[in-house]
């Protein structure tokens, strides 16, 4: 069950960012499973795709077609990745964009489409064509809740948050949703997510936040170590606001980045709350390191440990096993003589040894609690890096040996 | 339950290797956890040691010894890794190596001291004191199916080979025996495992046979990703059958190292037949790739990912995870275009697409057997790499939540 997830009762409207839902049936049964997205005219759009080399056909299409023109329309379908299906997988991407495009009066290569669920089966271009006309004739800014509820493939609960920022007299919103609760460790991605403001934003700025943001967020999460072939995140700015961020100063926009990397974080952290089987939500933090990407591997290593994981899904303080995941670390930078372990608030390791206050019982409360920090500080440097993770459970054995079948 | 691997019902002695049992109580009641080893003074030894960074202070001080001197005991104890005990551990196994050194009349430094289990308790090095005198009076040699029982932790089946090859008309013996379940996937070393042969071989020799011949058996498989702190591999050449290897001509040399290698995968494959929870017997092998070490990388991202692993276990011929866990190596080198899969022979993928005699019934047939071969093609070069993996099961998760408390 997810860990201290509810999902979101309120999305606030876009002014330029249009959504719909249907339902295809192409594979879930009784609930909408394709979203459609049309973005004003003057909105500009960035997006990250998977670093996975067996990348799906749309994966490859929506990133040809966002550098070859301006996006107008964003198609996306749960249930079916699109990936490994080939040539007549890409045909099928190919299809619905001229598909959209010829229902939404654009060219082919101003949509994006976007596929996400089993991977190896072809899609059926056709099952989403029928639905076109119908979606276009419900786009309104108000079904962010609708689109986030049909994204989601083996996740338990919708995702997604909204923000207001006061700049210049002018309230500016952020919205976002995200799909994503297995096949998590992504790599400058993510599973599906979806980010809008009204806010104006040059093509450049925007890239630059989205990359700045999703390395502090989705690139920061992992559920299973294991990389999708159709993770995207896509930034859209809808300019309806009339305020650029150019225009504003040093201090606006700080607070228009935090705002929008809190909610990237929230985003990101909702993955995990919802990881497949997750009964505990866990943040490793690796601090004063000599390097924030050392950091990073560690606290990936130690994320990505089935031995840590499944301790934890027991709440048994078998912290040697931290440190041991810590320690199989590949890298000459890598020196654990100083480092130390504490877990909740409670000193574990210290200065080569188990901390003279540390009890097996203090371990035990620490453990038990549903949302662990595990903080391991290295004493070799100022550097840090936080990962969020859930535990490995006999939950997330049965789903993905029943999922697909 | 272990995975077509039954324990060894002979192992044969090597002379100037005596063994003898004990049983500490340290953990486990009514079995035998302890062995100590005596070599003649004329062996030679050749060891490797996990590269974890959070090394036991058992491993460091077998390291320090093996450098200062040559080798004249063994000692062994399961059920205490005597890891992330700090200085307190160190002082523990150096009191043991004392403890035998005056027992068997030796310098401490000529003792190599081991320990597997628990990580994080302190070791009690009077429980192993205590067995000593009795140990040494039951040193005989042939006591190497005693002594492969005795070093057994999670695993359920004891493992251990004798192989046999007449060199200059004698017969030449090599006995080895491992142990090993969870916390797999060894670097430079694996978990525990003590090889030994009565043909004569200079140390450089035994140094480098060692090193050759792990990187293609303990070095290649993994039950987990997890590297433990007490792995180590020990070979030792007791020169008791009065024949030299460097007296053998290339062709001889060839039969024993070829001979060494069977035995030491046949070893190494035994702790994946009994890895924790294992159903199924799994070989990647990455074919005609690039880079033996990017073949490796791509064989061991497939056989340590959890989606692949359930996948397996549930034996649903879910292939499109199989090529997304190939595509998720981070390497510039990595090129899919050309991949092709074969899964027990039957052809999945190849040229860009699903191969057009491939059926999901003939998939299924694959992956329902017992020992399934995963074969990658790159097509990109002459180099290939095999590793060996099992499954991930509900008794994994079982495992390793209950073991420790």
């Amino acid at each position: 069950m997810p860990v201290n997830l509810t999902a979101p009762t309120v999305l606030l409207p876009i002014a330029g960012v249009r959504l719909a839902t249907a339902a295809s049936a192409m594979r879930y049964k009784n609930r909408d499973d394709l979203v459609l997205i049309e973005l004003d005219p003057a909105a500009e759009v960035a997006a990250v795709f998977t670093q996975n080399k067996f990348r799906a056909p749309p994966v490859e299409l929506a990133s040809a077609n966002l550098h070859a023109a301006t996006p107008r329309y964003l198609i996306i379908n749960a249930g079916n990745a699109n990936a490994g299906s080939g040539v007549a997988g890409m045909h099928a991407a190919e299809q619905t964009c001229l598909d959209v495009a010829e229902q939404c009066a654009v060219n082919a290569n101003q949509v994006l489409p976007f596929s996400t669920g089993v991977i190896g089966e072809l899609l059926d271009s056709n099952k989403i064509k029928v639905c076109l006309t119908d979606l276009q004739q419900q786009l309104s800014e108000d079904n962010w809740l609708q689109a986030a509820a049909a994204i989601l493939t083996t996740d338990i609960v919708a995702k997604g948050q909204s923000k207001q920022v006061l700049l210049q007299g002018k309230m500016i919103t952020i919205t976002g949703m995200t799909k994503g609760s297995g096949m998590i460790q992504p790599n400058m991605a993510t599973m599906l997510a979806y980010v809008a403001t009204d806010l104006a934003i040059p093509k450049d700025v925007l890239e630059r936040l989205l990359k700045e943001t999703v390395e502090q967020s989705f690139n920061a999460i992992t559920v299973d170590s294991d990389t999708s072939t159709n993770d995207a995140c896509v930034l859209i700015a809808s300019a309806s606001a009339a305020l650029n961020y150019d225009d504003l100063n040093d201090t606006e926009q700080l607070i228009f980045e935090t705002a929008l990397l809190e909610l990237m974080q929230t985003l990101a952290q909702s993955i995990i709350r919802d990881g497949e089987g997750a009964t505990k939500f866990v943040s490793v933090e690796v601090a004063t390191a000599a390097d924030k990407m050392l950091a990073k591997k560690v606290a990936m290593s130690i994320a990505n440990s089935p031995l840590v994981k499944t301790a934890l899904a027991a709440s048994d303080a078998n912290w040697g096993r931290i440190l041991a995941a810590a320690g199989k670390v590949e890298s000459d930078e890598l020196n654990l003589a100083n480092a130390s372990l504490t877990v909740n608030d409670i000193v574990i390791w210290k200065d080569g040894s188990i901390h003279s206050s540390y009890t097996e019982e203090k371990g035990k409360q620490a453990f038990m609690q549903d949302e662990i920090k595990l903080l391991i500080d290295l004493n070799d440097g100022s550097e840090s890096f936080t990962v969020w993770t859930c535990d490995l459970t006999h939950e997330y054995i049965r789903i993905n040996a029943e999922y697909r079948s």
